[in-house]
């Protein structure tokens, strides 16, 4: 571990979470507070006033910070708002929809679901048809940017169906949210879920779930967790500002120093401008240089984007990831069920000079795998 | 928030976590890693080693990493190694084993409690004979040290007993960890769970287990939850060293530092005298002023101490706890189900003269209070 001693720069992450985070918001963890002292307290409540501003409004919308990973906050939320005579409609088409499937079914939540190839948005009108069939669907959940493909899924779209059949309406923004303007009442979303990592850009600790207080009110006494139980949770804030389990302290000052350098930005238009920045570098270059991405224009996002393993027979993953790595550059392998893909990520604290440095070290690793030509593809 | 501009230095932590940590381990939170880059599967690789061989041999032993809160691990623990015709004996003296009866209450774990009042530590010769009127019980699981009281367990008993009838043994050493020689093996303990902001003196973010891999392997199947599945947890990180989802990588890296700093201190030993050094300086400052513990000497442990409220017309908690604050000190409140307390903890990286100055704190305070003399105790 000899390239691990400290101050040696660390690699540029382009991944799609934990991302490369600026070095203030970094440095916010050097502190110690403590977790039910006022300081820390304040501090929590600032951050869930602004989560809810950046998609909502105050008045019917309320945050709530669930420690752990963003999966945790998918499982606290599906047990949390799910009655015991509900179901849920999942709309799937990629491995994190797939992942909601099956906390469904460890806590034997009755499901249906509506599943597409990872590169197809699924159909509102199919899905509008599936609720007449069924009519007894009380619930909606689906990922808004399905990272396996980084493929954008209509959420306005589902947001009307969901309304039409009065089903509570879930969305998985995880890689989403703070790059994609969301409006969750235009939207009608009842509950929103990303994580402290992601395109806020702090660093990993936490999930949080944005909810419509009218629908998160009548929730109490669903979950089936006690950790993960999400009205406790929101009890638990709105009575004392407190967590009822200790919070990750350190991540949680990071995300309040993110949330002031997303304002910086210019809020999540500023932001959003970047991100576009980083992935038309990147597609451009990368198409040039032969490589095809995997969903279509239309329908792909600017989080991450998943790139075909070239039909060359010099190209192998591992000495692709590695001889990048080498230079100083962390890429994504893919996640696709049916396709050989890798992925690289356009989030996080990276320039556009970062990505034509990677686009550099790209072409340089062709070159050293003996990859001279890639057939030119049409994007 | 004028008090929290950046630089500002932060109150010092008297409280049961997040504790006051060394600013080296802050500082290696300075990176950003990809989660499921090498450069992080191998720190976490010697992460798992090294707690293994605090309480334990790593053929025997192996310890499986939960991000969230300590609560997580408790919780990922029962819901996971309980099979579902098991029954669970709980060993109660305060909140945290109650809280373990919360948790079985909502999986609708079957489970008996053996409880006594705060201050006393459960029989262990009772608990024997609970065992031979119940031989249906299959797990036993008890808090080392309840930060409730501070009261500190005979878990050597329980772990005699334990063997005795052959149940699986849980012990939650969540605030004992580090700072108690413990034996695993010799106290016949199976699973025993801690976290990442108490002794070891990392910050907070995950919890772990360290785990006797036979009866950890008969496991697989039981989990009642998806994030908190302590077997598939395992099987991730021993099958690429990676963890299923995103873990809280800073605090890792932190942790990881905290783990050689603790070695630098001479181990769990060196760490152990500097905390009975801490806490002899608190009681018998605390006892000359007048305060009263609450947990009698022969029980009481070097980790937290509860002192009941002076019984003094001026003194009213939460001006003593903000006038301490404004001092720079943060002590915690009381936990206890029929007496009034305050605690004061004797961890984190705190000093001899941190202690003093605290000390010192207190004396100025209840002169401030107008209390110029409380009555004097024996301990």
């Amino acid at each position: 571990m000899s390239k691990n001693l400290p101050g040696w720069k660390d690699k540029a992450l382009f991944t799609p979470g934990p991302l490369t985070t600026s070095m203030t918001v970094k440095q916010a963890m050097l502190r110690d507070l403590g977790s039910r002292d006022s300081d820390f307290i304040e501090i929590v409540k600032e951050i869930r006033i602004r989560l809810v501003e950046l998609c909502a409004n105050l008045e019917e919308y309320t945050a709530i910070l669930v420690p752990g990973s963003g999966t945790y906050g998918i499982e606290a939320t599906l047990t949390s708002v799910i009655p015991p005579d509900g179901k849920l409609l999942l709309i799937i088409n990629g491995a994190y929809g797939t992942r909601m499937l099956k906390i469904a079914e460890t806590y034997k939540i009755p499901s249906v679901k509506f599943t597409t190839i990872e590169n197809t948005q699924p159909s509102a009108h199919m899905i509008d048809m599936l609720l007449i069939e069924e009519p007894t669907i009380t619930h909606i959940a689906v990922v808004h940017c399905e990272t396996t493909s980084g493929i954008i899924n209509p959420i306005e779209e589902y947001g009307i169906i969901a309304r039409k059949h009065h089903c509570v309406y879930i969305v998985d923004a995880m890689s989403s949210f703070g790059a994609y303007p969301i409006d969750m009442k235009e939207c009608g979303i009842d509950f929103l879920i990303s994580s402290s990592n992601k395109c806020i850009e702090g660093t990993p600790g936490f999930s949080f779930v944005i909810a419509n207080k009218n629908t998160l009110k009548g929730t109490s006494g669903f979950a089936r967790t006690m950790s993960l139980d999400l009205f406790a949770q929101w009890q638990g804030l709105e009575s004392n500002g407190q967590f009822r389990f200790t919070p990750p302290t350190h991540s949680i000052l990071a995300f309040y120093q993110a949330l002031q350098e997303l304002e910086m930005e210019g809020g999540i238009a500023g932001r959003q401008e970047r991100y576009q920045s980083n992935y038309q570098i990147a597609i451009t270059e990368m198409t040039n240089m032969g490589f095809k991405p995997y969903v279509e224009e239309k329908s792909r996002g600017y989080i991450i984007t998943s790139f075909y393993y070239p039909d060359h027979p010099n190209f192998n993953f591992p000495d692709f990831y590695q001889y990048l790595h080498e230079k100083g550059f962390v890429i994504y392998p893919g996640k696709l069920s049916h396709a050989d893909c890798f992925r690289l990520g356009h989030i996080g604290r990276i320039s556009s000079a970062d990505v034509r440095s990677l686009m550099l070290a790209i072409s340089e690793t062709l070159k050293e795998l003996n990859i001279s030509s890639l057939e030119k593809v049409e994007v």
